[in-house]
């Protein structure tokens, strides 16, 4: 009997994460760390596909209505069918004849096809068993490359360069996938570098940082110059010179503000820059490279799809190439920028933290490591600690490391009291809480009244 | 007594366009041209904004969505406080902590965000008694200026650069408006060049279009190449040497392709090319302007904000800009990319058709001549005759030219009847329709099953 697709549900979960000015940065005041999420019945029983795509808070239910207006593409549709023309399947998706218009293939709608996207590679890891970076991991490079969608970028890259990387060391997998099993994928934190918190407090997470293993700090810069030269010298100082410190100014700046701005940083050591300006600015990333080095440029959290990140490699614009799993229509996608990273010698180094990406993005980086770059020189996965105690398969982290799961699927179920308790709006984490978040877009100032508590553990 | 904008409704309406191949190319095979509505109520008797988004057809819901959650920045606000700081407010809305997310300025969010902003100008513009081009070109230099967004263009654009190019033809504006309101601005019209027509229906719209007076005719081209050799052909015999004829590929190849695909089309002498492959890719553009010249590139109407614009400019990347009046988020932005195309000294040609955008453009080209390029030298504007019945203003068209507004306003009010019968999924025109569109959704084929007509009147 074939797997078909049977039913496809979606549920706003919100988490009111602004309560406590977790993740708050220059450019991201107040989220509330959100899921657009999708669940994909099959009339297999206890076979289901899961999904998300991860937002900020308001506006979940736009691109809950948008997974709405593209699951005709899913719906009675056979695994194998989608599976036998991966990439064919991509392509129907994000260019349906009406729903494109609203894109094309960026912002909400490409959000919404990536929740779907891979709540389907959820499912058909599930059905052969297998976490799904072990399903890509022993897939061939000629059915890899059957799933990414060339269109728009075969003059950076085209399918037969994508089978020879593929095959450059495809003998060697095994050795590669034993290792990961045995010390995990390199990871690093921002918990302790947000905005919102005193210096005392980003001494005492920075401290308990070294403390658990970890060696790449990354601090929010962007609002106000003096006090990321104060902070900035705290971490340092705190971390000693063989530490890494990345720096990251979630788009506030202007190009040549950029270049100004970072210029008494630099004494800091900086490894990277994260996303000094624009995420549509690929010249400008370009100049803010050349003018920067050796400070890196990094970006790709807000990048919208292959064609941008295609032009970041053309230009030379970043050192570092920080995919989304979600914001990327899913790992078809993420396998296009992966092998052009590859051509174009930029390492990934993919962003994480909000809800679920931690636990999407560690596939992606095994992945990449076990059957694309066979390289850890200068990668290193993003990791928060938040949220992670809502999933039923959370990642986990030894040393400062992620342990490859093991566990069948893409590791983004979410436990079942989580979502009925974190349902917007009619979830009990939401039901009495008017006061902020939805209340506080009609209420100018509302923030500022007080009376709010973390109500998640951590 | 202040106006207060007091309340904001938005409707789904959808004219089922697709039933007609009208406006079928390469990549829209079957729009449904449809528009978020926007309504914007205030405390003073009879003064209301309205202003419209242009989309696709299914999905038009998530725009609808996407207005909602943005309204709060409206609502409530005076129309004084708005247009006091235009550019402050313009900033807000564009950048609401948590729904910029899922843009950023871009897709979805940014569409519903010219819809609200367009309804803004809108209503000004009514408060003032004057169209909103006549309201553009009485404002000062400063003022206008006050109006535009400058993050992330500053690098090519500064305030001061602005001011002094609005203030070079400040002294003649008077000249060139009576100009226009006795000659009105050059248009073009793409009605004959659709995909779908037959070859006897191409001859007949053409040797009808020159009767009209027209002189510049676009053709669609893409999908297959002897066709647009062939239709090709006959459009340059009917017209001959002295008419423009524009090529218009609507996204669908890549970018070597693109050069491949139009050395046999160069022959009938295009005056253009247009969106030869993906709105994103600077680059791309810039190696195709390169490849093809004298043949100019155009592209626009999927350009999703300021950022792309800019960039094509920086880059030598399109002889031709083509704004959309929907697409980039209001008036706001047009000014910052019309400004930009004066500095860079690139023609502005607007995108027009679907629903509306005929009525909204023509006021950015008037402002554009009479107070920033002060010529008409290869500038144009798109027209398309549909569905102009529906508006209370619609477009009055002259011997191939544009003849000026003088309503107060920008143009975009509904006809109440109109808005009733194509409300969707409530109105007369979808209730008894679910053979196709929403039912074409979920049922393959269901497109090819006949017994469409079309239902407005043309």
């Amino acid at each position: 009997m074939a797997t078909t697709i049977t039913d496809v549900t979606v549920r706003d979960i919100r988490f009111p994460t602004s309560a406590t000015l977790d993740g708050s940065d220059a450019v991201n005041v107040d989220p509330d760390y959100s899921a657009t999420y999708v669940v994909l019945e099959t009339n297999r029983a206890g076979l289901r596909g899961y999904g998300l795509t991860f937002t900020n808070g308001r506006g979940n239910e736009i691109s809950v209505a948008a997974v709405r207006a593209l699951k005709h593409h899913v719906l009675g549709q056979t695994l194998g069918s989608i599976a036998e023309d991966f990439g064919g399947f991509w392509l129907r998706i994000t260019s349906d004849s009406q729903v494109r218009w609203l894109g094309p293939e960026k912002g909400v709608v490409h959000l919404a096809a990536g929740a779907l996207v891979n709540a389907v590679w959820d499912l058909y890891a599930r059905s052969e068993g297998k976490p799904v970076w072990k399903l890509l991991v022993d897939m061939s490079p000629e059915q890899l490359v059957s799933c990414i969608p060339f269109r728009h970028i075969s003059d950076a890259l085209m399918p037969e360069e994508a089978i020879e990387i593929l095959q450059r060391n495809e003998a060697t997998k095994s050795v590669r996938e034993q290792e990961m099993l045995r010390d995990g994928y390199p990871a690093y934190t921002t918990s302790a570098g947000w905005l919102g918190y005193s210096d005392e407090k980003v001494r005492r997470l920075v401290r308990r940082g070294l403390a658990d293993g970890w060696k790449h700090f990354k601090m929010k810069v962007g609002r106000d110059r003096d006090d990321d030269i104060r902070r900035a010298a705290i971490i340092r100082d705190e971390i000693g010179p063989d530490c890494k410190l990345m720096m990251d100014a979630n788009q506030i700046w202007d190009v040549d503000q950029a270049i100004e701005w970072m210029e008494p940083l630099a004494k800091f050591d900086p490894w990277w820059i994260e996303e000094p300006t624009s995420p549509d600015d690929v010249l400008g990333h370009a100049k803010i490279a050349e003018a920067l080095a050796p400070i890196g440029v990094a970006t790709g959290e807000a990048c919208q799809n292959r064609v941008i990140f295609k032009q970041l490699f053309q230009a030379k614009a970043i050192s570092f190439c920080q995919i989304d799993s979600c914001r990327l229509a899913g790992v078809n996608e993420v396998l296009a920028v992966m092998l052009m990273a590859a051509k174009f010698g930029v390492p990934v180094c993919p962003h994480a933290g909000g809800v679920g990406l931690c636990e999407y993005v560690q596939h992606l980086s095994l992945f990449d490591y076990i059957a694309v770059s066979a390289s850890l020189e200068d990668r290193i996965i993003e990791y928060v600690d938040h949220l992670h105690e809502h999933f039923v398969y959370p990642v986990k982290i030894e040393n400062g490391r992620y342990m490859p799961p093991t566990d069948a699927g893409y590791s983004i179920e979410m436990k079942a009291a989580s979502l009925d308790y974190y349902e917007f709006p009619g979830g009990e984490a939401w039901k009495n809480r008017q006061d902020f978040s939805v209340a506080q877009a009609f209420t100018p100032g509302a923030k500022e009244s007080g009376g709010r508590k973390p109500i998640y553990g951590r």
